[in-house]
């Protein structure tokens, strides 16, 4: 059963890349090796492409197939990132790049999961990740969380959880800041989840999406610095949140060599490998993060505070992340919940339902505060108050 | 049994797109909807990014999430191409963007088949394909075809099928132009495998990750234009080979609505959706493909010659894909295999493993000639002739 350290049967039987045995000779011949070995073209594109000369120039391989775990400028920016921002010691063979933090996500259930093995979810949860889980033949199962510590932050994590526990849990996902509830683990509450986690011999799965995207005082603190779980964790990062670059569809997993090697075959087999082009495009976005870092950040910290004024429902104010989430059945007011959505639509405001997130939430709306300009916030926290106070 | 037209039971498990049945209602709102439903920033990134102004300015949401099944400008360039070029009739609500080729086959395989469930390998395959069965917990089995075809083009290929086919087969992967061998399927045996595969009520994974690249007078045929094939036929095509951009990892799939809309459910679970600005960026390269099309692809049939000429050892001229492929064991003189791949790299030139392509090429070598400017290739045929030769 693949508790920690071990991985799924199906990551087992999969080949790794084709050439790995010849690597080291590869290397040795540099660059009077002629490659013959992959199927690529040697001329750059002869169509107009969007792209700076200056860029094409510097990057003459950015048509072409990349090494399958990422390339070694952006590998070694993140390497140097994890360790200044996240106190993260991973080198850069301790990175792999993915086309997401989604398909970093799927990576880890495909890797780690045989048939029928269970994951505790803690919800409210990100919508696609339960059904990665059955993307592997597992069974994800809910335990309400992330709300619960609002309300409790003193909660007895450690016997709350074992209290939800199923037999045959093989790992655990965990996603702080988290959406769609805004909640930042503390270090304490972090340590008890460790804790409980190694006892359990638990794969943690950490997905760290809003990394960087916390307000007031709070921080994200990353569970693999924790001691002992560093080898446990499988640590998730992406260039859609802070980065705003959801349209690269690039992120990468952070952790221990063996766990980076075995993940590699499953997205060879999911992927070949992740975007050359897209990864050199964000080296330097990396390597400046501290000069425009903040900004964004700052900025989505007045929306939410602007947002929660004009809404004026006295609604808990997210740790982190961009989104409020709350329940609605104060306002429904003896309407059905998908006519409220359906009310929201017609008055010019999407949003989305609460049941995606856990069943636990079947009454809740989330809203993200982040995806329109703050005059268009405006607009819709007038347009939605309105419909909420009916 | 997920035999045509059903899907496998992990696709009919997962949940699509959460906001799909209020579409309508959002299309309706048109600009007035102020999208709070996607966790996704409103400003562009702030840090430098490679892209040309008047392509930022042309698309401004081009650092944002995009519809998951691919942008409308695409797949309605996509549908002219596939009219125009293919003779397939495609709407644009038939085609589904991928994250390239290899990914697009695994969606097929994640959606199509149950555990150990049967998939019929036409070999030599591509190398990652036999995992990405295993990937759905499925079983792939090896049945030489195309290097068949060329020392027996008239082969009776029902009879050859049938006598090949394993008791719970529910799918069939062709590959033509065939990588490695490079063979072109011609009409009527195509014909024969499209008849064969309807008869068994089959699914058919067509690859055709080479379309567009043949040589002489053979010709690319598309087995979903064959009668009653369309609605079995899952067509893969991709951005890496005659549009040179393997980098950017983009592909599609082309088939019948139904299976688009079934399989954009995998697909939202392996990456949530396709690069963006990935598509954005080769809009253009569809729409003028006739004026640089043809280039690349007669320029290969030259390299493929010369190679041809240097290399002196009588091989089969390849009809399409850009590999020379072919035993080595009249050339092994009591060296091992292994030995005389090492050999190669030693000697400055990398190839590609026969064994990794099917279990009957574990003496074959697999040489790509378009990875290499000319000149490098001529340095290269003449190091391998001389390896060979002894």
């Amino acid at each position: 059963m693949p508790l920690f350290p071990d991985f799924s049967a199906r990551q087992k039987a999969l080949k790794g890349s084709v050439f790995e045995k010849y690597l080291p000779l590869m290397r040795q011949q540099g660059d009077n090796l002629v490659r013959l070995h992959i199927g690529d073209a040697y001329r750059q594109p002869p169509y107009p492409l969007p792209i700076e000369k200056t860029f094409r120039e510097a990057h003459p391989l950015f048509n072409r197939y990349c090494n399958t775990f990422g390339i070694p400028t952006l590998r070694s920016a993140l390497s140097e990132k994890l360790s200044t921002d996240n106190a993260l010691d991973f080198n850069e063979e301790e990175i792999l790049l993915t086309a997401g933090a989604a398909n970093a996500l799927v990576v880890c259930t495909l890797g780690l999961l045989d048939p029928g093995e269970r994951v505790m979810i803690l919800t409210p949860c990100w919508p696609f990740f339960p059904g990665m889980v059955r993307m592997a033949e597992g069974e994800g199962y809910e335990t309400p969380f992330y709300q619960r510590l609002y309300d409790q932050p003193d909660l007895d994590i450690a016997a709350y959880l074992d209290h939800h526990l199923q037999p045959g849990t093989v790992a655990l996902y965990l996603n702080t800041p988290n959406n769609p509830s805004g909640k930042v683990l503390s270090r304490t509450q972090l340590e008890q989840v460790a804790g409980w986690a190694a006892k359990h011999n638990l794969w943690v799965l950490s997905d760290e999406a809003y990394d960087g995207m916390t307000y007031d005082d709070h921080q994200h603190i990353s569970i693999a610095t924790l001691p002992g779980m560093r080898e446990r964790t499988l640590s998730i990062f992406t260039f859609s949140k802070v980065y705003m670059f959801a349209g690269i569809r690039l992120g990468y997993i952070a952790a221990a060599e063996p766990a980076i090697r075995a993940l590699n075959k499953i997205l060879v087999h999911l992927l070949y490998g992740p975007s050359t082009i897209g990864q050199q495009m964000v080296v330097e976005a990396v390597q400046t993060r501290r000069s425009w870092y903040g900004d964004f950040v700052r900025e989505c910290q007045g929306i939410r505070d602007d947002c929660l004024n004009r809404l004026d429902l006295n609604l808990q104010s997210p740790e982190g992340a961009y989104y409020l989430f709350f329940s609605t059945e104060p306002y429904l007011r003896g309407r059905g919940y998908d006519e409220l959505i359906r009310t929201c639509l017609e008055g010019g405001v999407s949003v989305a339902p609460g049941v995606d997130f856990g069943s636990d939430f079947r009454h809740h709306m989330r809203v993200c505060f982040a995806g329109e300009p703050p005059e268009r916030m405006a607009l819709a926290m007038a347009r939605l108050g309105k419909i909420l106070k009916g």
